[in-house]
């Protein structure tokens, strides 16, 4: 496929190798003094759709050089012991941080759980005191999608201060995390949803697009500035004619290609920079719990 | 004046009063259960600017029915003992909620500060953890300046659902959190601040400019779409040349009058409905105290 090899395609495989490198540098250099402790990923019952997810961070802990250990709580396990076992793995001091993968079965407050995650150990970013603390310009342990965004944003690079981006879609855990990590480096963020009365307004006049929506091939060349940047947060699953399924993002890519300066594909885009974010953020969680004074001398 | 008559002036405190008069209501039906608490103001060292602010917090506080006990901590004290004192303050009873009056001396690290005040007693809606909460749509306490922009858009009488709002200033505790509350409103947020290209280009757009930069008179009639709201969130001390002294906001107020369609005066706009929107801060910490169980029976 020619499109594969296109110089406006940002390939995120090649970003993810060359951060992850880096990161299994300091991990080596850590281990001198301290050695990094494991990831802990929870899955709560069997979720076949998430298997991709955890075995994608699994290859990026090994690449990274970090212990990862894949945990599968029962279906029935209650709210309370799931709390239980996390305070455990938030006292255990070979425990780096926590991965909760989602969905989690309807009886779990995903919200509750979340918060009993110690900041410092929350990998992911998700803690409300984690994104309260992104509203402080501290940003360290940023949601990790969001932070991939921005990172892919700054492999075309452009300098992000004073950057006209447009954010469409405005979720918890994405949109909203992401428009204030690009605030945080300078940009003039607007931030499109649902009840938005036209993106395309907003969207024609960007240097750079984030889309985070949901919604196949949402995006198409009309609605883009030539030679700008659109991340493509979107990951949808969808069927052709012929009964066959692929994934694709919410941005229309073979045609806005023709318009855009930088698109990320998808797959091979945000996600694996996704991953390389998360171990990115375990590093600085190890250092954190240590100058924290929680994994002793 | 004739310009304080003119009814695109939004009168702030006709708006205080009216809030205050339905939360003086809540306050009652609530002692019939359990009496609310002391709001504790906390000053450290002698700041006769910050007299001005706790007295208009006193006199909200009066008006609601609920106790305020003003404290002057000494200037020398230090931020070990204030954590302490916070802490006391967290678990008594009797403590309603906690106003940390900033500036602070220069030893005291104000951030550290606030995260010691306990969520839900952080009735400025200042603890990192509370602007996480406003991220994930729990606005129940949200930073009262913030919270008061808001209630003055709402007062316009416009649907903020799909409003094009553009937020003039990126703070921590003014701008960042009255975009994430406008965004819960179902407005479409642009954030612009001092690295922003063009803000005229943004501003001129707007259904509604909300501005908190601290320049006196930064926002002229050629940066205001026609019938456009205004609110401006700015309190400058300015010197007239006869040497008199007066406070403006951020907008040139008599100008933009002649081309928005309302706008908040400085002073008698915002700077009242932020004290309402503490006091009502406090009413909710109320309910929610007795929610966590902290207030017995």
């Amino acid at each position: 496929m020619t499109a594969e090899r296109d110089h406006r395609l940002i390939d995120g495989k090649a970003v993810q190798a060359r951060i992850l490198a880096e990161l299994r540098e300091e991990v080596m250099q850590a281990a001198k003094t301290r050695p990094v402790g494991r990831l802990v990923s929870i899955s709560i019952g069997p979720s076949p759709e998430i298997e991709v997810y955890v075995r994608g961070q699994a290859r990026g802990a090994a690449a990274a050089g970090i212990p990862f250990d894949q945990q599968i709580w029962p279906a029935e396990i209650t709210l309370e012991d799931c709390k239980r076992r996390i305070v455990e793995l938030n006292d255990s001091p070979d425990v780096l941080g926590i991965i909760l993968q989602r969905p989690v079965p309807s009886h779990i407050h995903v919200r509750s759980l979340q918060s009993a995650i110690h900041p410092l150990k929350d990998v992911e970013g998700m803690n409300p005191a984690s994104i309260g603390n992104i509203v402080y310009n501290d940003v360290a342990l940023a949601p990790c999608t969001a932070a991939a965004a921005v990172e892919l944003v700054k492999e075309t690079g452009l300098d992000l201060k004073g950057l006209e981006v447009v954010m469409i879609g405005h979720s918890e855990i994405v949109g909203k995390p992401a428009a204030f990590l690009l605030m945080a480096e300078g940009a003039t963020v607007t931030v499109c949803h649902h009840m938005t009365r036209s993106v395309a307004m907003h969207s024609r006049r960007a240097d750079v697009v984030v889309v985070a929506v949901g919604k196949p091939h949402l995006i198409g060349p009309d609605m883009i500035k030539p030679g700008a940047a659109v991340i493509d947060i979107g990951i949808n699953q969808i069927t052709d004619a012929d009964g066959s399924v692929r994934i694709v993002g919410d941005v229309d890519t073979e045609k806005v290609l023709n318009v855009a300066g930088w698109i990320t594909p998808v797959p091979g885009g945000v996600g694996p920079v996704t991953v390389a974010m998360l171990i990115r953020n375990a590093m600085t969680a190890h250092k954190r719990q240590i100058a924290a004074g929680w994994l002793g001398g």
